[in-house]
């Protein structure tokens, strides 16, 4: 058994093959590229339950990650997030059967680790140690993170209007942090102008082809922890998309290998009303989108107006007879805070679109409520404060509590 | 195999035994109470490595938790937290083998969501239906977490001071959440009034029994994580105790059974400079300690003037060949600066109190640098932004960054 099955990387749109063993970033025809794997060989050497006699990490699949051996890891021991019900909530939406993955309790309080662990650890691996990107904050506060302990080097630039709690993740690790008055893209293109002609290697949402590896552990943790077999409906917060063409990716993985049966579960892209450029494109049938216009939502990780994997995530979408759909801020907040108070989760405000897009769908009709539905929780709700309001009373030493009832 | 060996609760203080299957609180002797456990029988009847076959919760050592049946597990899947070196900081400051269990990565963001897990699933079985509490934060943020999960109602009290992330997560699970202009044990006073002569049941540290139980699991973990085996030293951040008793008891139930050997880690308690109680009676030689006065420190968890079970956590100490030492304020925030950039860790105050002892310990020469030193990093720095500070540049939209070196 290789530690790694890796064989090179293709271009999803021409088909060119790239050479994985050097530092690659996107097709020349500029599309994304994609991790190849000689599954022929995997499936014969190694075997499904192989895979439980592993770390409790996301390292478990090795065979299937890029990282060619277990010397280049760079790890904080991440992965195998539970997942749980949320059976009052999902009783009082109409879908009982309602699951969450939780991805608030990787290092980092984000599903953004899981990119960062496999793209550093790879990068590293490849001879880079200079790495630079543009983020809304979880995921420049991911890579500043394992960057650091990689040792190597990291510049962030995130916009000004991201999380507080972003920017001293990215300051404790180290990073060369910068903010920008303005949206994810114009951090994008400062990025861009910054590192030109220098060894600063841009890590930028798909642009170069290790962070989707990481992100498409989420579908393989779903397969296995459900005991090899998928969920009805796997809903997801779309904003670059990674997180659901990675879920895609792993789970066809799955399927060649004879892992998981014929089924996919029906993937569903949710988008913020005031920034939904897929579910445009979905609704247009369209198989790009176009850029969204004043883009700005309270869910601010997913506040991009234009993803390059836009074509990735609409084929996904479509294979598997899903729908992409949008929600308020609204009814974002609503659902955060009905479902902490019911199940006692505390979502972050991304996570908490997904719960407003199964009410939806359900209300509407699309979901019957006999499916079992899973959302991706995508970050802790610690990271996001200002979603709740707190006012308690304040009591002097020796006061007294009005009477309980 | 049963599902738990429960058999009734001992007073270590005069020996008294106690019916496990109805609420209990004190001892009559006003000492806390110990969960028994038949582990004669367990020896006889569960193997070491039927462990290994459970769930990576701590719920895969229920035979040695008081929960009597899974149906009765309130769980977020929490547990068995990773344990990682901190190679760069290890060296710098000379034990080159230290290691950090870092429980930033539970469900609420700290260590509390053992005691908080454990204990509501035993309170709900056993009837009770409303707990309240006083905490520093995380351990009211934990317990109004599970009681929401639980279907419970729950009360906490809190110091005016406490982090402010703690009000919004009481918030947002519904607890009934109140603050006081004084410290801790003034909250405690508060609760216990409102909940004389009513169905609220106080669940303040140690005050009922099963707290410990879901904070042993930390022992449990970190021996069978390393092979069923110890480190050398364990450094702990000492407030109320319950995580250095528990590690303890959790241990030496392991012992009993022949899981591990004769050998224990010395067990290092860490006190901030401003609220040192366990250190001054430690170094006294005495067997309790005496309440600290004008009690301040920026790791505010430990900030707890006066423990009812000091005389279990200098037991512990003791019996183990280890030592209390306090660390001031500036040596927290230096280390966790520190540890942050060299290795990608953000510690919480409280955790990087436990570097700033091993730092002290090292030069003092108490440890030669040859040992391996296991802390307990008892939460996630995302928690406590204020112990970090950013003020990067901002950048107008087509702005750019100084030439990168």
């Amino acid at each position: 058994m290789r530690y790694s099955y890796l064989t090179d990387l293709e271009c999803p749109k021409d088909g060119r093959r790239y050479d994985a063993g050097v530092p690659q970033k996107l097709c020349a025809c500029g599309s994304p590229l994609l991790a190849r794997y000689d599954l022929a060989a995997l499936r014969a050497e190694v075997a499904r339950d192989d895979i439980g006699a592993g770390s409790p990490t996301l390292w478990r699949y090795h065979a299937l990650l890029p990282v060619g051996s277990s010397d280049a890891v760079v790890s904080f021991g991440e992965g195998m997030t539970p997942i749980f019900g949320l059976p009052r909530h999902g009783r009082k939406i109409g879908v009982p059967g309602l699951v969450v993955k939780d991805e608030g309790t990787l290092p980092t309080g984000s599903f953004k680790a899981r990119g960062a662990a496999v793209g550093v650890s790879r990068a590293r691996e490849i001879g880079i140690r200079r790495i630079a990107m543009p983020t809304n904050g979880n995921a420049g506060a991911a890579w500043s993170t394992y960057a650091a302990r990689a040792g190597m080097a990291s510049l962030i630039v995130m916009p000004r209007a991201a999380p507080e709690i972003a920017r001293k993740e990215c300051a404790v690790t180290g990073a060369r942090l910068y903010l920008v008055d303005g949206l994810i893209g114009d951090a994008g293109a400062i990025v861009g102008r910054a590192v030109a002609n220098s060894d600063w290697f841009p890590v930028s949402t798909l642009k170069e082809p290790y962070r989707l590896e990481g992100k498409k552990t989420m579908g393989f943790e779903i397969a296995e922890q459900l005991g090899w077999r998928v969920p009805d409906v796997i809903v997801y917060p779309t904003g670059g998309g990674v997180g659901l063409i990675g879920i895609y990716k792993g789970l066809r993985e799955l399927q060649e290998l004879g892992w998981i049966g014929a089924k996919l579960p029906k993937l569903v892209a949710v988008q913020a009303e005031g920034c939904a450029p897929i579910v445009r494109a979905f609704e247009a049938g369209a198989e790009h989108a176009e850029p969204w216009q004043d883009a700005e939502t309270v869910a601010f990780g997913i506040n991009v107006a234009s993803a390059i994997g836009d074509f990735l995530i609409l084929e996904a979408i479509r294979a598997t007879g899903g729908c992409a759909v949008a929600v308020s801020d609204t009814e974002i907040l609503q659902q955060l805070a009905d479902v902490g108070r019911r199940d006692g989760a505390f979502f972050c405000p991304e996570g908490a679109a997904t719960l407003a897009a199964v009410a939806k769908l359900r209300s509407g009709g699309w979901l019957d409520g006999s499916e079992e539905v899973l959302v991706l929780n995508t970050g802790t709700g610690l990271k996001y404060p200002d979603t709740v309001s707190a006012n308690p009373p304040v009591l002097p030493i020796g006061g007294s509590i009005p009477m309980l009832d």
